[in-house]
C-alpha cells in the first residue's frame, strides 16, 4: 500500500482545533482510496516559542524533512505581539519554512460555490461563477531582498526594503502557473506594476519567454492597482493570476474577501519536488480560538490540495471537495457564513458531517 | 475680487473631453461665489510628446509654477505603450509633476452615495454608508527609491526596486492625515505590512509619535492584505486610511471598484503649501475616448477638491457636490453607472445638468 508521511504543524489559535477535526477526514479518505497516511505532530509558532524558545525548533524541521508534506494550521496571537518583529511567530516560523524547503509557488484557489454565493459581499450576479486561482511567488521579492533594515540619519531614521528578482526565480514560478493554466481555462494574467517597477519589467519579459512553451494559454497583463479594482468589479474575468510575492499576498486576501470568508480558502505551497506545505489562507484568529466556531472548510480543503499536489491522489481529493459541497447543500454552515435558512453548526459538527459523506 | 490661476493639463484620451465640460461648471461656481478663475492650458502626456517630444515640456512646468493649482485630466494611451517605460506618459509626466511640486499627500475620498448604491458591485447593505478617505504618500517609497534597475547576471538578469522612507517623509503625510481625520470621524487606520517590511516598522513608530499631538483621533493598525479583504467585507469600518505610496495606489483603486466606477473618484495631491494637483482617479481610458460617454463626475469633483484645498472656497466646493447629487437624484447617469430605471446621458449632457443646478 502506498504510504505518505505528513508532518502536522497545528500551531496556535484556531490551528489545533481545525487540524484536529480534519485529520479523521483525511484518514477516512485514505482508507477509502487505498493509501496510508502517517501523521507526525510537531511544534510551531507561539506554542513552540513557549515550549522551546523557538518559533521553528530544529526538531520540527527534522520531522518536516522526513515527511512528504507539511500539514499546517496557523501561527500567531496577541501574546507574542510584543516580541521583536523578527521573532514573531509568523515571520519566524512561516517565512523560514517557505525558504528552507524552497516552496516558491503558493497556490490559492478561490471559488464562489453556488451553495455559498450568499456568503460573498458581492452581488450574486457578480460573484456567481468566480473560479480563479492565484499563483503567488513565495520565496523572493521584497520579503527576502537585501538590504533590509533601518539606519539612523541626521533627521531621524531611514528604513529600507529591497524588492529583488532574478530571471530564474520568475521562470520557475511562471512555469508552475502555465502548467496549472493548461489544466484549467487556459488563461493567465500576469499582475505587475510595470509602469513603475523595474522588477515588473523583468517579470513581463521573462513570462513572455516562458509563454512561448505554452501557445495554448492566453497571456494577459494587468497592473496590480487595476487588478485590485477588477477583482471586485468583474472577478469572473480571471482564471489564473500570476503575482510576485507581495502583490499575491494582497490580492489573494482580497479574493478571499470576495468569497466571503478567509475560512473558506485553502492554499498549497510547492516547489520543484512533490514536497509541499498545505495551510488555510486564514490566520490563527485568536479571538475565536477554543470556541469551536471556526470554519474548518479551508483546513479540510488544504488536505485535499495535499492529496492532489503532493500525493497525486486526485480521486481522494475530489471526494473531499464533493463531501464539503454536499454538506453545504444540506444547509449546514459554521457561524462565519451562516445566514438566513442555514443550520448553524460547530467546527466539529461540520467536520463530522463531511466525514459522513 | 479674489483671483486664482489654474494650470489646465487636459492630457490624453478622455482627459480633454472631461476637462472641457468641467471648466464651465467651475467658472459658473466662481461667479456665484464671488471669485475669479484664470485658466491657462498646457500640454502634457502623449499629446505633449507628439507636439514637443517631451511628456512634461518645460513650458508646461513654467505655467504650473505661475499657477496656484494644476487641474489635470489624464495621460497615456495605446500609441505610447511601445515607448521605453521611463518615457511613457504616466511615468514621464505624472511622477515628475508630483516630485517637482513635492505633492506628498494624495487624498482620495470614496463615498457610496445612496443615489449610486446600485453602481457598487457590493450588496447594498454592505456598500451603504461607505464614506472613507485614503491618504496616500505620493513622493516616496518604491516609486522613487534608489537603486532601481536591472543588471545582467550569469543566469540571466536581476531586477531591483528599493522601498525607502525617512522619518520626515512619514511625519509630514501623517500630519496631513491626522488633520483630515480631526475634521471627519476622528478615526485613522495606518495600513502597512509590519510583519514583513522594515519600512512599515518605521511608519508605525513615526505615526505613533505624531498621534500624540492628536489625542482625539483613534489610531488603528492593519496589515495591507487584511485591509484589502476588509474593504470588500466591511468597508464602513474605515474613516481615514493612511498608506505608503504603493499600498495607497492598490487600495484606492480597490476602493474605487467598491464605489462602482473609477469615473466617480476625484483626487487631490497636495504638499505643504496651498498648491495642489487635482485629477480624477481614473486613467485616460483610450477605448472610450472621443465617444462622449465618459463619466465626468470624478473630474468635476476634482474641481470641488481644488476649491476646497487650494482656494479655501468651501461653499463653492459644497455647491458643486450638491449639484452632482441632485442630478443623480433626478436619475441621470452616464453609461458606466447606468442601470435599470436611470436616464442615460452623455458626458456633456451630464455636465450641463450639473451646471444648471
Ligand atoms: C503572516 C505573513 C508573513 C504572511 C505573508 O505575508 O506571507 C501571510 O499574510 C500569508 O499570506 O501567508
Ligand atoms: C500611472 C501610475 C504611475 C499612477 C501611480 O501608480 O501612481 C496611477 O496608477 C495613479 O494611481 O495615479
Amino acid at each position: 500500500m502506498k504510504t505518505y508521511r505528513v508532518a502536522v504543524l497545528a500551531g496556535d489559535g484556531i490551528g489545533p482545533e481545525l487540524v484536529r477535526v480534519t485529520i479523521p477526514i483525511l484518514r477516512l479518505a485514505s482508507y477509502l482510496y487505498g493509501f496510508e497516511l502517517i501523521f507526525e505532530e510537531a511544534l510551531v509558532g507561539g506554542t513552540a516559542i513557549e515550549a522551546t524558545g523557538k518559533a521553528l525548533p530544529p526538531e520540527t524541521l527534522e520531522i518536516c524533512k522526513r515527511s512528504q508534506a507539511i500539514f499546517f494550521g496557523a501561527v500567531g496571537g496577541k501574546q507574542w505581539e510584543s516580541l521583536p518583529p523578527e521573532k514573531q511567530p509568523e515571520r519566524a516560523a512561516l517565512l523560514p519554512l517557505r525558504k528552507t524547503f524552497s516552496l516558491f509557488a503558493n497556490l490559492r484557489p478561490v471559488t464562489c460555490y453556488p451553495e455559498l454565493i450568499e456568503a460573498s459581499p458581492l452581488k450574486p450576479e457578480i460573484a456567481s461563477g468566480v473560479d480563479l486561482l492565484i499563483v503567488r511567488e513565495l520565496t523572493g521579492g521584497i520579503y527576502f531582498g537585501q538590504p533590509k533594515g533601518r539606519v539612523l540619519t541626521e533627521q531621524g531614521e531611514r528604513a529600507i526594503d529591497t524588492l529583488v528578482y532574478d530571471t530564474s526565480e520568475i521562470e520557475r514560478v511562471a512555469t508552475v502557473a502555465f502548467e496549472i493554466a493548461l489544466r484549467r481555462k487556459k488563461s493567465l494574467t500576469l499582475i505587475d506594476k510595470a509602469n513603475v517597477l523595474e522588477s515588473s519589467l523583468l517579470w513581463r519579459k521573462t513570462v513572455k519567454e516562458i509563454a512561448k512553451n505554452y501557445p495554448e494559454v492566453e497571456l494577459k497583463f494587468m497592473y496590480v492597482d487595476n487588478a485590485a479594482m477588477q477583482l471586485v468589479l468583474k472577478p469572473t474575468q480571471f482564471d489564473v493570476l500570476l503575482c510576485e510575492n507581495l502583490f499575491g499576498d494582497i490580492l489573494s486576501d482580497e479574493a478571499a474577501g470576495i468569497a466571503g470568508s478567509l475560512g473558506l480558502l485553502a492554499s498549497a505551497s510547492i516547489g520543484s519536488t512533490k514536497f509541499g506545505l498545505y495551510e488555510p489562507a486564514g490566520g490563527s484568529a485568536p479571538d475565536i480560538a477554543g470556541k469551536g466556531i471556526a470554519n474548518p472548510i479551508a483546513q479540510i480543503l488544504s488536505g485535499a490540495l495535499m492529496f492532489e499536489y503532493s500525493f497525486q491522489e486526485e480521486e481522494a481529493a475530489q471526494a473531499i471537495k464533493d463531501a464539503i459541497r454536499d454538506v453545504l447543500k444540506d444547509g449546514y454552515r459554521t457561524m462565519d457564513i451562516a445566514k438566513g435558512s442555514s443550520t448553524y453548526c460547530t467546527t466539529e459538527e461540520f467536520a463530522e458531517k463531511v466525514a459522513q459523506k
